[in-house]
């Protein structure tokens, strides 16, 4: 019995609020139960160094969580100095997940980051990231569109991401706090639209797992994906 | 005429939601206009070396604006690697405000940390930040005395705060970011229920002001703070 | 009886010595009793990004106290590798407040760096560095109009800074150390020598201040800086 | 056809030199091709923060590339004052792939860090510093052993890492630099000897992977870390 | 012929004025010419972690130069977020220098700390710190001696240093910054009353040293610090 | 009697390994006994900002330790976000040597960077990162020269470094460890190939020395550095 009493292969409740500040160009208030994480897409006409010149754009993602979003208040990280080594790793999961469904040619030389913050922390704060940051990145791309200054959608397909993993020997999806903290092995999986994968990060926590443990993992990773995507698309037209 | 079309002693709508976050002692969402601050109050046992030992309480605060708060992006303090010199001065405000009602012997050894997190700016974060951070102070501590931990509520009055101006030669009350970002003067006040001064931080931005035009201004602000603090009460009753 | 046996309205001997170090545009010893600031002005020929090309010149400061300035050693900025809190907000109210005086446009694209530091602290740096800093500033200026590289004077008026607040239920000006960490209230004015404000900075410390209050602090304030504003004159013609 | 000829299915020549410095309690030198990587296992009586007085100890790693490891000299990270995000990343991940392995309550209050230095680089330096770092830590517990201080080995099994990827669309085992750099697909696999995960992170590079892509890498990965453990196993015993 | 026309064994004016800050324990301003540096002596009753429990005192430096001391304004180091090599070099060069003439033992458990912060630099500032940072160490100490916290002068000798380098051929002492910066060799010395080397760092600038010159330019050196010792000693007797 | 048996006058045994990395342009390991350098030189196509534009090029130095080089592991300066003191001294003291022998006219407006790395240290780390740097460099200016990008060769002379020290009374060549941490003066020098001086550091550790025991050290350095010199000639040959 999970604690939440869901079933194994049930997602928590997700929404997704578009246009949830003002100022950017994208911005998604994305929800995956008591986790909420807000994910504002910015715009700007430049490039990295090591793009400049090259005619191709640029998509990045930078990750935080509010002092207080978690149980424990945790240290600011603009007042001790650094982003530490989780930050950092989830940031760079985002931008490359990202970055995998766009055509950085027909992006041109421009960058988009993705700024995701956590208000509140209950498990799966770098998978809602993922999925509500390529709704963000939807949006600020398709003000580009719109407006005339893209010519063609550089989107070439969507990217939603869960967590799956094994708690009390039972493979389930979509684990919250009290079962990502007690879970044998914790995986996030990110895929698009078309069911294939882009990133894969298994872990085992508690002892090391099977490959048969993996692909029940990856097969409710495929059905959670399925409803996120859905999920997002719905947004999208809304 | 303001841009807002508001009347020169006419605030902007304000909102309070209390319990915003479920983590936090205190979480409130405090909304002045468009402005948005998330302030979340953390109790924590221990207090800073100068205080240890001497039976006493501290109350601190933080700052820190998401990157995409404002009209253009701005870099992120932690991905700096420092918070900014504006960062450091409004958190030092925000924190010496709130210590005026506090005593800190009844307070005994322990921390409160009020995390002032903006959302969306629109001019004014740092008088949102004060008057929403007093109601998260006063639900932490309220738990406290709730819970039997304190046997009498330390909080000696209530604080909250308002900026005013000198726009286009007129004096105005609560200045959003087209206002700010061309006022002659610019004043940031602080006063408790009873109608005292806790601080008064005016700055002549475009020519220096006259001992006329503070008298105006701080009129204004009486006035508004007057409102806020019955907000600020109401909200707390709810 | 304030510890100095000085009238409430008495300010302490104040010293301005011009030319006190040999390679700086602009070099005063200021002191206020027993505070001693340093206050180096510097000409560049560049300004900072958010100006280029725009015709306009700045106007900064950056402010330290040196280890043993102060009763207790206190541990050097650079060996800990960041300014603190006080430090920042000090020197952003030095420079605001010589930006005040004057005309960018004319001023040209260079940008005059006033550095204060403090090399023995009895209370008062702040005002110190501001009424002091003002005099190299216009030494610095006297110089470019000398050389012919200024064809105007740049500067449309003088500033002056002092201390006042309420110590032991009196009203004082100019408090020393002693009085500073025991004052209920602690304001800094800076004005204009046409007596307009530039920056009102009150803080109660102990308890919240009364109007009444607040105009006798600014009514001793513009006494000192009148008197500040005649030393500074003096020694500009010395 | 791989650029170093290799079948899909072939490593690189493998090679671990144990004892390969003096001072650590393990210490070697593991070269996969022209990848090499000296690992350091320090042992230290003391348990960071969030352990101390639990009896248990702790495994952790740092990792770090020399300058001029790579064919162009990137920056010292001591210099530029901080680690990148790809330092961290790859030291978290060595780090938790050791724990995997380690009784923390048979290894009692003591720290082992494995400190992961790259003296040349062609590919696979996170994997090399898994299989070698596990070397390193078997001398150093060895050590802890012989001398009695353990009377149990707290080592409950042996780890090693290969990585694995779709070159050209081949599916091919231990990317050297050259497919790294133009694989469409990369993945780090860390297994024990008993044939379990411990971490699986895949990437898409060029294009999203598919189910039928994973498991072709999946066993490809198996063999080869099969091939590790016999390498490890046989420089253990030498 | 040296462009200040002092013969080549001349020192500039030497001058040393005690008791310069009001809360040293030491304070010393010292000009070598138109070099000043201040030297600041602090004594706190705690050692740093290695020393702790052993009985012993310990002597530190810590060096920094004022922004606009030289003829360019040089950014602070405070604000640029750490302190270059040089500084480094010159401060642990200072505290090597006076710990030499302490017996640690009889200091007991406390630390002095010399702050030498340059006022004006002119060429031989490490050399005027070390010369004056003796004195506010010899004044620091005879506190300690004169209220009995010590019963024995720990001190056993004196230091002083001074600059010698070949200039344009010929060998010179006390280098000024003319000088200093087209010397073909730069060599800073360091000696007890005594006569007896503590340090000698000579580096060759335009072209090497002969066994010969250095020779030459240890006799400049004797000379000079001869002379500066006297001067010391006329200074801790008046 | 020296703890390793060695006489006064007898170095340890030196051996230099060239291309011994496969990226540098320059790579060697040089080891004095057990003391272990990787020296490696990158040439890059530009200077630093103080030499654009003047035709000239640059040699500098970077040094490190691996954490583990060391008896007692030291903590990793890349993780602790900076470069220690001694680190900083060490490194400027290489560059400096290093381009005494070069002519930054015929360099051209390049870059040399000499990283020198300890694998294992046992005393004389920075004379054997000077002599080993120093045959990296020649390898990196020798590919220059033999594929025509230099007409000419840049360097005139060969520079090498040991150390010196009295230990129990005696003067020593080429201190180890035991030696150099009990050692009374520890004096490092470094020559060119024509027996002049570049650098000579000397440090009273013990007790101050004499112009006597100097002029020992520095015969016993002269006859160390010859033989150096002769080593490094062969190496070059080789």
């Amino acid at each position: 019995m999970r604690p939440s009493k869901r079933q194994p292969d049930e997602m928590r409740p997700v929404s997704i609020r578009r246009n949830y500040t003002m100022h950017a160009e994208g911005s998604v208030l994305i929800e995956f139960g008591n986790t909420k994480v807000l994910c504002n897409a910015s715009i700007e006409d430049r490039v990295p160094g090591f793009l400049r010149g090259k005619g191709q754009g640029w998509v990045t993602a930078e990750y935080g969580m509010l002092p207080r979003s978690t149980t424990q208040r945790m240290g600011r990280e603009a007042a001790r100095g650094k982003q530490g080594g989780r930050t950092m790793e989830i940031q760079r999961l985002i931008g490359r997940s990202l970055r995998a469904v766009m055509d950085m040619e027909k992006l041109g030389e421009r960058t988009v980051t993705i700024d995701c913050d956590v208000i509140q922390a209950d498990g799966g704060t770098r998978t809602a990231s993922i999925t509500g940051g390529f709704v963000a990145l939807a949006d600020a791309i398709g003000k580009l569109v719109e407006d005339g200054t893209l010519t063609e959608n550089p989107l070439c397909g969507s990217v939603a991401s869960v967590s799956v993993g094994i708690y009390k020997g039972t493979p389930v999806l979509d684990l919250d706090y009290p079962e990502d903290s007690n879970a044998e092995t914790d995986m996030n999986v990110v895929m698009t639209d078309a069911g294939a994968f882009i990133e894969v990060q298994g872990t085992a926590e508690g002892h090391p797992f099977t490959e048969d443990e993996m692909n029940q993992m990856l097969a409710l990773a495929k059905k959670g994906i399925g409803e996120l995507t859905r999920i997002q698309q719905t947004a999208l037209k809304g």
